[in-house]
C-alpha cells in the first residue's frame, strides 16, 4: 500500500468547504478528488487533510494523503489528477511518502492570508478573494495588534463553539499585517495550530482594532480572559487563503522572506 | 441635458460581451448599465462605449458615456451605481462632460492587455483572466515579433471578417511580451484604434511564433500580404482586458512605466 502525498490548490468559491458531507449541499473539494480518482483507476479512497477549509476559502498550498494500491509513478499523478479535475482545483505535485506521514498530524505549522481591499471602490477581480472595507482602516494600530497576538498562547477567546480542540494554547509564529499585492492589505497568520475560525476571528478582531472600534490596549486582556465575546467577530470566509503547510523544523526565509523575529520563535 | 462620462471596470465572465443585444442571450454591460440607472431615476438612457468588449473580454479601464437630465451631483453617480450594479461591474468615476464628447470617437488611443499563464500548472485563481498555455514559449522570439508589430501599417491580416471598419491603417504605439504580476505573461497592445478581433489575433499569431509555428522573419511578410488567414488563430476571449483609454494627445509615461521609443512614436 502506498501513501501518496498531494501539493493542491484551489478557488473555493464554488465549494462547500473541505471535508465530504454525509448529507450532500454542493460540491467538496475532499468529495471532488475522491470521485476523480476512483473514476481515474476504480479505486476508493479516503483523502485527509492538513486543515479543513471551510466553505468559501481558498487555498494556495493545501497539502493532502490518501492509501492507495495504484502503480501510477508519483510524477504522473498531477497530470491524471488535472485531467478530470475541474479548473478550480489543480495538483501541484505528488510524491510517495512514508508509512506514518499524515497531512493533518505530521504538519509543524501552517501559514494562513486573509486579503481586505480597503479602497472606497473594490478591485472586481479580487472580489471573490479579499474582504472589502471601504472605509479607511488604522493599519499602524493592526500591526501593533498583530504583534501582540504573536507568541504562545492561550486562543480560547478566538475559537469559535463547534471545534473539537480540546487544548487552547498555541503557537502563532507570525501574525502580521503588510501591503500585498494588488494594492490589498494582507493579515498573514502562521501557527503550530489554530483553533476553530481561529484565523478568522483573530482578522475579525484586527478589524474592529482598525476602525477604532477595540483599542490596542485592549488586546492582550482579550487574550488573558479568554471570552469568545471579548474577540471581534468572524471574519468572511471568502478572504482567506490556506498558503502553505510545513512538515519540516524550521520557518524557512523563503516563504516569511521578511520575517522578523515574533514573540513566537523566543517561546519556543 | 448632460453629457456624463464613466469610468469603470468589469469581470466579463459572466456577460455576453458590451453591446446590448436585439434578441437577448444573456446579461450585456450596456444592457445591465441602462437598466441599473433606469432602476435609480426612471430614466432611459443609451450607453455608448469607447470600446465593445466581446463576451468574456475584461475591463479596468472601460469608458462610455450618455445624455442624462439627472441633477445627481457627478461625485455621487459612482456610489448610487454601485449601489445596484452586481458586483462584477463596478463605476471607478464619473464626470460632466462637453455636449460634443464622445466615448469612442473622442478617444485617442486605446490600451488592452493580453495574460498568458505559461506554467506546466495554470494558477487557479487566473483561470479566467489568463490563457494557458502548458508548453514553454520563446519569449525572445515573441518579443522581436511583436517589435516589428508596433508601428503605422495596414492590418487587414489582423482583421476577422465580420467589421465595420471601411480603412485598414492603424497606428500601433506599443506592442510589447513582458513579464507581468503573479508570474504571467502579457502582451500590451496600444493603438489608435483596433480592428474587430485584432488583439485577440496578434496575440495568436505572437503565440504562433513562440511555439516556433511561425518564424518571426515571416511577420513582415505577414503584414504586408494583408491576408487574414496568413496570421494565427484568434486567441480566447478570456486573456484579454480593456485597461485605458486616452483622450489626451501625449502617450504618458505612468501608463506605459517601461515604454520603449516604438516605431509607432516616430511615424506619427
Amino acid at each position: 500500500m502506498r501513501n501518496i502525498c498531494l501539493t493542491l490548490a484551489y478557488d473555493g468559491t464554488s465549494y462547500h468547504g473541505f471535508q465530504r458531507q454525509p448529507q450532500p449541499h454542493g460540491p467538496t473539494i475532499q468529495g471532488t478528488l475522491e470521485r476523480v480518482w476512483e473514476s481515474l483507476v476504480g479505486e476508493k479512497i479516503q483523502v485527509h487533510t492538513a486543515g479543513r477549509t471551510d466553505t468559501g476559502v481558498h487555498a494556495k498550498g493545501q497539502v493532502v494523503n490518501f492509501q492507495s494500491e495504484t502503480r501510477i509513478p508519483e510524477e504522473k499523478i498531477p497530470k491524471a489528477f488535472n485531467s478530470l479535475l475541474p479548473r478550480d482545483i489543480r495538483i501541484l505535485s505528488a510524491l510517495n511518502e512514508r508509512p506514518e506521514f499524515h497531512s493533518r498530524f505530521s504538519a509543524r505549522w501552517k501559514r494562513y492570508d486573509y486579503l481586505i481591499d480597503n479602497r472606497p471602490v473594490p478591485d472586481v477581480f479580487q472580489r471573490l478573494y479579499a474582504l472589502h472595507e471601504p472605509l479607511p482602516l488604522r493599519r499602524e494600530a493592526m500591526a501593533e495588534a498583530a504583534d501582540l497576538l504573536e507568541g504562545k498562547h492561550d486562543f480560547r477567546a478566538f475559537a469559535a463553539a463547534g471545534g473539537t480542540s480540546k487544548t487552547f494554547e498555541r503557537t502563532l509564529y507570525v501574525c502580521r499585517v503588510a501591503e500585498g499585492e494588488n494594492g490589498l492589505l494582507s493579515v498573514t497568520c502562521a501557527a503550530d495550530g489554530f483553533l476553530y475560525h481561529m484565523v478568522r476571528i483573530l482578522v475579525g478582531t484586527l478589524l474592529e482594532v482598525g476602525r477604532g472600534k477595540i483599542p490596542v490596549e485592549r488586546v492582550e486582556g482579550i487574550l488573558a480572559g479568554r471570552e469568545r465575546k471579548e474577540a471581534g467577530e468572524t471574519a468572511p470566509a471568502h478572504g482567506l487563503t490556506l498558503v502553505h503547510v510545513h512538515y519540516g523544523e524550521e520557518l524557512p526565509r523563503e516563504v516569511f522572506p521578511d520575517l522578523r523575529r515574533g514573540k513566537g520563535k523566543k517561546d519556543r
